[in-house]
């Protein structure tokens, strides 16, 4: 699309974002063109039209939105940019689908600092670049001072599908094995113990990442996977539980197996929150036939962000649909869904 | 997917959302069968995982994404709910598309009251309904208390756009006509009305409304249209000025073509806005060959939500891409942008 000329360059440095921003009229045409665009730059949203168009490959389409609302905006090991879009490339993955395209809707509240929205969308634009995603679309809004939080962002995506596959959270049957891909609650942590101002000795940094690429080379090894999700709000014990209930179900866990980093139960232990409830950004579930998890955990282990992966348990018949955990004690409890709120606003 | 059973009810008459409701457990877990789901049943929603999965009709498809964070959440004419849905149905039939899937992330301030909530959710399934389309996967967040504004809602759309069919905003060219599908205004002026709380005598109502079965008709008639787009934020001068930039022309518009209901002038000129600046939520411009611009307004005028379509111009050479007017008076003036901010948070 043609740029316009506008009268002064956008002050990156020491502007921030007024409702002008949000008109629809030239100061939001400013910073879509100086900001959005020249970052997130792209064919498909250079088309600069009310919508992107494109020729999906063939195949089935995956599609996935997530608002992202967490506070703060940065942390360690990431910021609301490219949590935005591991957020949705991986609820995309979790179908075994290849993500191609995103949609990002911000919602700013007056006052932000220009500096810290560069700061996203360049981090964002690097995330979705590393995915090989691209924001074709997109749309920006402005709220009054504390009508909103600095910045949320609204991702939507979709991708495609291989042939053959068919990977849904109703499809685990008893026998099934149980496997996780790396160590559980580092993104909560890290977002708490900024939120506390706790120094722990070493710093725990989120685990945010693009889980797309894991998850093809686990095809690729195993294609008859038959569960994946992202044990994001709630942790792994919500996710076990919502996929039990899907199958219909029970799961028996070993606690002992589960990885968990010892800094990351430590800071759990000091904040009063169990590992198990914490949210992952950058971690998945698998659910596989029995003969199949060993060559599937060999995969995962191939993969850098499979590296701590590990076998947790088994899929039970159980009309209760419950998920219990035998603990390192050698006792057994149920593992419920999360119930109140444990951590809020974590991605 | 299997239904839950939750120890209460959501208490839909006086209960409000809190922070459980976003936590990613049992909590939201209720909020999402028992209003969301439910009201926006379709079987690609009850897949109940982290995406919808779809067979895409053959095709290009056509991808768009709003927020929306108007304010008051109801007004006449409409609410959030539903304009959240028309608001992504027509940025994606502006492609020419016929509108399929939507995804919804809702942004839920702590506080706002379920019965308004389940009010939002029912329109949003009526206007998805109406439309053809449905909300096929979604998302809630929950922020605390001062930290958002009661409900944002964020739909993204896809849509197939059929063969042959090339409508983009760079396509004007000189000579081309400009029509647009009604009386302009109406939305900006029912949301200023009812914010400063003006009883006009007869009350104007917002024109929200899903414009892609207009399209389709205008598409059947002249399938050549060159360019399509909503006037919403900025109003239609700010649209033009977009197109003209876009397509690298000029164009002269004739004001006493343009159609603005009386009672929407009268206000305008009490509220100290101009109309042409006014958002709309159910309008379009078209532009198109001149010698099909007849053929195109007969069938705007043969639907019903182009009953008062008009041609309002032509698009001219202009190396200056200024929007011209000629006034009722013989003058003639620039339409500039909009700048600065007329009404925020208009949609
Ligand atoms: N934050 C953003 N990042 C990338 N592109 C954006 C962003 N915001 C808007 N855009 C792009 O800018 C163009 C104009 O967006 P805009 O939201 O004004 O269109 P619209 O949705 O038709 O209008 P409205 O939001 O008033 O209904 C579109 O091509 C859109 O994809
Ligand atoms: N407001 C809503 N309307 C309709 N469906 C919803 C809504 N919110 C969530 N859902 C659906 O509920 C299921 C669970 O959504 P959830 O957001 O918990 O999944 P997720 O995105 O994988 O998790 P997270 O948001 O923590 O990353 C999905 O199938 C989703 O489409
Ligand atoms: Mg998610
Ligand atoms: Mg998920
Ligand atoms: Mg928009
Ligand atoms: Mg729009
Ligand atoms: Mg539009
Ligand atoms: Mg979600």
């Amino acid at each position: 699309m043609t740029r316009r000329r506008f009268t002064g360059q956008l002050d990156l440095e020491h502007g921030s974002v007024d409702l002008t921003h949000g008109s629809g009229g030239r100061a939001m045409a400013q910073l879509i063109d100086e900001l959005f665009r020249r970052h997130l730059d792209n064919a498909l949203l250079a088309q600069g039209n009310d919508q992107a168009l494109f020729q999906p490959p063939p195949g089935r389409l995956a599609i996935s939105t997530d608002g992202h609302v967490i506070a703060p905006l940065f942390f360690p090991g990431g910021d609301i940019g490219c949590l935005a879009v591991h957020g949705t490339v991986n609820d995309v993955a979790m179908s075994g689908a290849r993500p191609l395209y995103l949609a990002a809707g911000f919602i700013l509240e007056e006052g932000l600092p220009l500096a810290d929205l560069a700061r996203i969308v360049r981090s964002m634009a690097q995330a979705a670049n590393e995915a090989g995603v691209a924001v074709v679309t997109g749309d920006t809004k402005v709220v009054e001072r504390g009508k909103g939080d600095g910045c949320f962002i609204t991702t939507t995506g979709v991708g495609v599908v291989p042939d053959g596959i068919d990977i849904s959270g109703d499809r685990a049957v008893p026998g099934d094995a149980i496997l996780v891909s790396g160590c559980l609650g580092d993104h909560g942590v890290a977002i708490m113990s900024r939120r506390e101002n706790l120094g722990f000795e070493t710093e725990i940094a989120s685990d945010t990442a693009a889980l797309h690429d894991l998850v093809a080379a686990m095809i690729a090894a195993v294609p008859e996977i038959h569960c994946l999700r992202d044990p994001t709000r709630g942790g792994l014990a919500t996710t076990l539980n919502e996929l039990a209930l899907q199958s219909g179900v029970g799961m028996r866990i070993h606690e002992p197996a589960i990885p968990v980093r010892p800094e990351v139960a430590a800071a759990c232990e000091l904040l009063g929150l169990d590992p198990l409830y914490v949210a992952n950004e950058g971690k998945l579930v698998a659910i596989c036939p029995a003969e199949r998890a060993d060559t599937l955990l060999m995969a995962m282990r191939s993969h850098p962000k499979g590296r701590d992966a590990a076998i947790i348990g088994q899929v039970i018949e159980d009309p209760h649909r419950f998920v219990q955990m035998e603990t390192a004690f050698g006792g057994s409890r149920i593992v419920d869904w999360l119930a109140g709120e444990q951590l809020p606003r974590i991605c």
